[in-house]
């Protein structure tokens, strides 16, 4: 089915009251919900809102917290989240970077204590709207084996970059796993093998079957040894940026929950030359656009690219939505 | 064989003198090859001096150019290499990102017009020597198509990111190809095959077969679609910038020459709880080296812990070089 997104923010801003949440925060949070499921990020979108609600009634999201900064140094500040709702800590923090980008050319904000921040590129956008680069990251519960390890204690720490741009910014939002275990059951779903590997199988091998990846949750790191190793040092520069939990600590926890963050910021106006700027950034697109495409009907986009598109359909046509996901969530709304 | 490290670094000193390098400079550059050498990097290291002569006979480094501050906003600064000597360039604008960051808490350097660095975990160590955390990364010359595309028009950008600690430093040294090409040449040299798809050989198919991916330089990006995308944000970030050149203009030239950089330190000391980091650092890393190993014999690594344990082992027992390397770099010595 398809739903305005005008239809779907009043849903879930009803939802949020009736779960406690301030009439202000309820609209901040079911804004962001929508835009992520209007971009075609239903995972970080509606499909998530059964579990955050979730979190907030087995009080790993704790509603009436917020994110406060507790120490300044130099362009570096620290917050502390109080577990508060993901998506507004790491806003109110992007916010900060933003203010600390146009005052000092760069920002940077770690946080700790957080909560899931939901789809990582709400927070790239919001930054590329603001006239920012950003560059942030965030750790996660160990859903990857370390190179070499048989049982996940690494994480998939989602790593963004945005960069503005007028006719469409450039966001890259990207977890380091190969696939993210939703789409890897979307597969499975479909009873489909994975395009390249994805995970290990009970006999320790890699494999694309995702039936036998999703028996035991252990992912594929982008690049093999490489993700394992870029994935550690994620960890390691918001934990000790934060001084927050690492992985090895979230893992110990029932619940994902008191997760560590870091946004940067650089404002690139602070440059006389925004308009060599935007030049020198149309050659690399159109560099990149212009290639011959290697098998007939492919196509190469930069990123960030397909997510204005669809959000440009589903803004016209509705927002596609499982019926049996809309169902859960209506059900949330009227039974108590 | 095996040479002791000063044997080869005054050897070196006396070729890049008799090359016109000034005796301060020649002295830093031999340090450079001779430490990437050291620490198993041989393809940054010794392998690469004679074409690091050839670019210099060429025309393409110029070796009485410097790198210079152009212009300072807030605590970015963007400077210029001159087309002098990539690793002076380097590390000097390492050394004012490394100045900047004990200053503001953070800071940046964005370079334009340089020449490749080498090893870039070289201003990895630097920045963790001088206690700083160090983000940085280049641009390169076109080598990988980008996801969808038939030609080669991302670069393998190489990405570093680098942590002070006391036990040795964390240093993430990493192209975002899945292999280097020197790398895959070396499969081709004996004979086997790579361990995973690699690159994409003349029908349009990706290969784990060194022969045919070498046929026309199309590497892989690490995470397929994944990599592709985090190469153009790389080449976007170092050119907007620097306000320098993206890896479409250096794929115009005959030589990778006039490449673009960025320098990002932030310095830790500056929180006031350094004890509490460096617990925090050595949790994440005991957690993943205590995990089991997949198959018997693995076993987990922290970035930059074997260039470690290579640079001891090397240092007591000499560096090994290849024959016909060193053979080469005496010739350049004693020939005229």
């Amino acid at each position: 089915m398809r739903i305005p997104f005008e239809q779907m923010q009043a849903i879930l801003f009803s939802l949020f009251v009736k779960y406690g949440l301030t009439e202000d925060k309820a609209r901040f949070i079911s804004k962001i919900y929508c835009e992520s499921t209007l971009d075609g990020i239903n995972s970080h979108g509606i499909n998530r809102v059964p579990r955050f609600i979730e979190y907030i009634k087995n009080g790993s999201v704790k509603i009436d917290k917020e994110a406060e900064c507790v120490g300044t140094f130099g362009i570096i500040e620290r917050w502390d989240g109080n577990l508060g709702p993901g998506m507004i800590n790491a806003s109110k923090c992007m916010d900060r970077a933003i203010q600390l980008a146009k005052q000092n050319g760069m920002g940077c904000v770690a946080l700790r204590n957080t909560n899931h921040w939901m789809r990582g590129g709400t927070y790239g956008w919001q930054a590329a709207d603001a006239g920012c680069i950003a560059i942030c990251f965030t750790n996660t519960q160990p859903n990857m084996p370390p190179w070499g390890g048989k049982d996940s204690r690494i994480g998939n720490n989602p790593f963004i970059v945005a960069i503005p741009r007028k006719g469409g910014h450039v966001v890259l939002d990207m977890a380091i796993s190969q696939f993210a275990f939703g789409k890897i059951n979307d597969y499975r779903l479909q009873n489909k093998k994975l395009p390249f590997p994805g995970g290990w199988d009970m006999n320790d091998e890699l494999s694309n079957d995702p039936e036998q990846i999703l028996k035991k949750e252990r992912g594929l790191p982008i690049g093999y040894w490489k993700g394992s190793a870029l994935s550690m040092v994620l960890d390691m520069l918001v934990t000790i940026l934060a001084a927050g939990d690492s992985t090895c600590k979230i893992g110990q926890r029932s619940y994902e929950s008191g997760i560590s963050q870091v946004f940067i910021c650089i404002y690139p106006e602070i440059f006389d030359d925004r308009k060599l700027q935007e030049k020198l950034l149309e050659e690399i697109i159109d560099y990149t656009h212009n290639v011959e495409a290697m098998k007939p009907g492919d196509q190469t986009y930069y990123p960030g690219e397909r997510t204005l598109a669809t959000r440009q359909q589903n803004l016209k046509e509705g927002i596609p939505v499982s019926d049996e996901v809309w169902q859960k969530v209506l059900d949330f709304l009227n039974n108590s």
